[in-house]
């Protein structure tokens, strides 16, 4: 959310008054009141330390992997030994998640405050825009440090990652949008879909799942391998969306938290990503990508390739649009509106993410810090860690591309970088940096020997 | 939400292809999505009939009171033969509201069809923005005529109704607002109110519901009377916090539907709106006044008596930033926010109403059309028709007003107003027109011993 990602001079010089400024930068996840899927996410959001800068102090759910910290400050220049790390007590059933209840922790309040004595800091931000990190801004006393406070104190967070409020503002701010609606009660949800249907597939959306996972396909035609949704869903009668709805309303809204989406589903599009950064000062676009579902996402290539100059016009102009009308609303942070552009090159606005998304420590940290010439003469290929391989470790991971000759090598500018934690199962999320597409794919395979169970 | 309340010019002067222009108004009420206590409404949103102008096309729930509308065009100088009253359809349970359902009808859009021959529909309008209102601007082919119509037709009209939203974007705004935050499950409901009782008695707000309805004061200390709220719940312990939440939680949030607000209740403040025109070309201040509460609401006061000229400006400057927040979301028409003025002269923001509210006939067009001097030397004091008063019919009301001589004199510019079509039980919503609010007040009290059962 609050991040700027590239845009943050070193900090570590001393101030006028002596102390050293510092960021406190909190590695949590979607907040439980959101998503109730996500108590596995301890290695996901030690990502947060390719953001850090000499001085700055995480707060992470869990001690983060130190092989995962030494390799990622050896890219970004960071020094690892001038970083705080601050985990507060877990407390019952939390202890992959940062929740409200650790972050309100007085222990950990009581040693925040300890490691910030002598700092003046400067600013405070996290991976998701919870109300939580700004109660914690408020504890400590830095709330006017947290960019966006007053938005994120009152729960704005759930406002800019929301697929019905974003329809909404999409729909005001006359971005171009897939035909459908949002939907405020199955009876609507049942009308709008029945009528979109008379057109092809029909998409329908939960409010807040993401890479696809919340998404299902209702088709009256030939059936076909979904993208980007859980499954497709065969329709032979209008009474079946009935039934469907009766079925799957509870789980689409998830018990009634949220409103759900149905909208035209355009086969064989492409789908992308623009980034912006949203300040006091404005709007700035940081980064762009396109996004691989399979039918999940497995991954990104940054920035876009081969996309026509008018298309890509077209992103950054929707994309800009909805990020000044949430900077008009007092959000502050990365947002990041998702297209597809479909066959015919229609450029149509699926949603927006409004939180440090998977894609922004790739460009904005390893593309924009630790490779020379991201997004001029090289591109990243970042990849989802495939099922079926397996590594038992971080370290054997990078051992095993490094005996390989296929990690990353800054002389050449081309290999394989880990761009996470290991997962405490059986992989490490990766990208392969290289000339361009083909040379990324091809490194890409070369990794199917080494991991391949 | 989106009628002009005075800045339309009359309109029945023919357009250069020889055809009259006109305007739709659609006389609906909340969605049932948002509110589904609204059955008995078919007289409540006959007071669209006062925005009425020369050779508008009026859709309503059911046929308006002939004398009231006779009544109404009289005083506001619109030809009543000049308009054409549409009803649709009733299908099973919705005879008094304009369902999605209704507005769907087939024969219904014929019939709109038919009566818009030979006119250019300039304008489209509702009372509330409910996409099956931006679903009959599309079927009848006028959705460029609807002020924000992309906004609406993705369910946005919830958004600028909701109390949480409302938060979210005054937080992000700046706007001053009670302590408190938006709940976004049962146990930050739960911390927020326990840490907010600390300082005194706090409001439990519904998302949705409004008049005071959807509010409830928790309070650990002596009892008192609520105003703008349903009830007090005494507290006596943290764990009466838990058990209240338990056993309010799926009310509160009418199943799961919305997020409820827990703030700061200020005893002994004072309540106002300002209400403003959200157009294209910008934001324009168009009427304020106070909310009389007793509980529940119970009449207004227009314009603000007796406000001090630096808590006007801070009523009026807070409600332009949230106007102007919902500017750059794309919603067009009339936003109404509220505030508090505490006993310490605080002005606190406890909610805003995009739609056309209870005030904006009042001021904008019984003040603004059909009462000389409203706002300079003429003020209006509205009454909700009072417990325990009963009247047969709008037309028995207006003869007993005119026999007692209280009824409306346009040459004394003052006297009783009847605002809106007989109740179907036993009152009529009325306004005085008055000099000042001692003189509105006694001529209010005149009508106890006409009317008291």
């Amino acid at each position: 959310m609050l991040i700027p990602p590239e845009t943050l001079a070193r900090r570590s010089t001393p101030t006028a008054d002596g102390r050293r400024s510092a960021r406190v930068l909190v590695g949590n996840d979607f907040s439980q009141d959101v998503r109730t899927d996500r108590g596995w996410t301890g290695w996901w959001v030690q990502r947060i330390a390719w953001f850090a800068e000499d001085g700055d102090i995480l707060v992470l759910p869990v001690r983060p992997d130190d092989d995962f910290l030494d390799y990622v400050t050896a890219m970004t220049g960071t020094r690892k030994d001038s970083l705080s790390i601050v985990v507060p007590p877990v407390s019952e059933t939390d202890e992959g998640t940062l929740s409200p209840a650790r972050l309100a922790n007085h222990d950990f309040i009581s040693e925040l405050e300890k490691v910030m004595v002598g700092r003046r800091i400067t600013h405070l931000s996290a991976l998701w825009p919870d109300p939580a990190v700004a109660a914690l801004a408020r504890a400590v006393g830095i709330s006017s440090s947290m960019p966006g406070h007053g938005f994120v104190s009152q729960a704005g967070g759930v406002m800019v990652n929301s697929k019905s409020a974003f329809r909404m503002i999409a729909g005001g701010a006359g971005v171009p949008l897939p035909d459908g609606t949002v939907c405020t009660s199955p009876e609507s949800a049942e009308r709008a879909i029945v009528e979109l249907l008379d057109g092809g597939p029909v998409m329908v959306k939960h409010d807040f799942l993401s890479g696809g996972r919340g998404n299902e396909i209702l088709t009256t035609g030939e059936p076909f391998r979904p993208i980007g949704a859980r499954r497709v869903v065969p329709i032979d009668n209008p009474s079946d969306v009935h039934s469907y709805l009766e079925e799957r309303w509870e789980w689409l809204t998830a018990g009634g938290a949220g409103r759900p989406v149905a909208e035209r589903y355009v086969r064989d599009s492409s789908a992308f990503f623009v980034e912006f950064l949203i300040s006091d000062s404005g709007v700035e676009l940081t980064g762009d990508g396109e996004l691989l579902s399979a039918p999940y996402a497995v991954g990104q290539i940054m920035p876009s390739q081969g996309v026509e100059p008018a298309v890509f016009d077209q992103l950054v102009e929707g994309g800009r649009r909805l990020a000044e009308a949430l900077h008009a609303l007092g959000y502050r942070g990365i947002l990041g509106p998702d297209a597809i552009v479909t066959p015919t090159r229609e450029v149509l606005f699926t949603e927006f993410n409004g939180r440090i998304t998977g894609s922004t420590h790739i460009y904005g940290r390893i593309g924009g810090r630790a490779v020379d010439g991201f997004g001029k003469d090289r591109i990243i290929l970042e990849r989802v860690w495939p099922g079926g391989w397996s590594t038992p470790s971080f370290t054997d991971a990078l051992t095993t591309l490094r005996d390989a000759g296929l990690a990353y090598d800054p002389a050449t500018r081309t290999g394989v970088i880990l761009t996470n934690a290991f997962d405490g199962q059986n992989g490490v999320m990766y990208c392969v940096v290289a000339e361009n597409l083909n040379t990324a794919w091809s490194a890409d395979r070369a990794l199917h020997p080494l991991f391949a169970a």
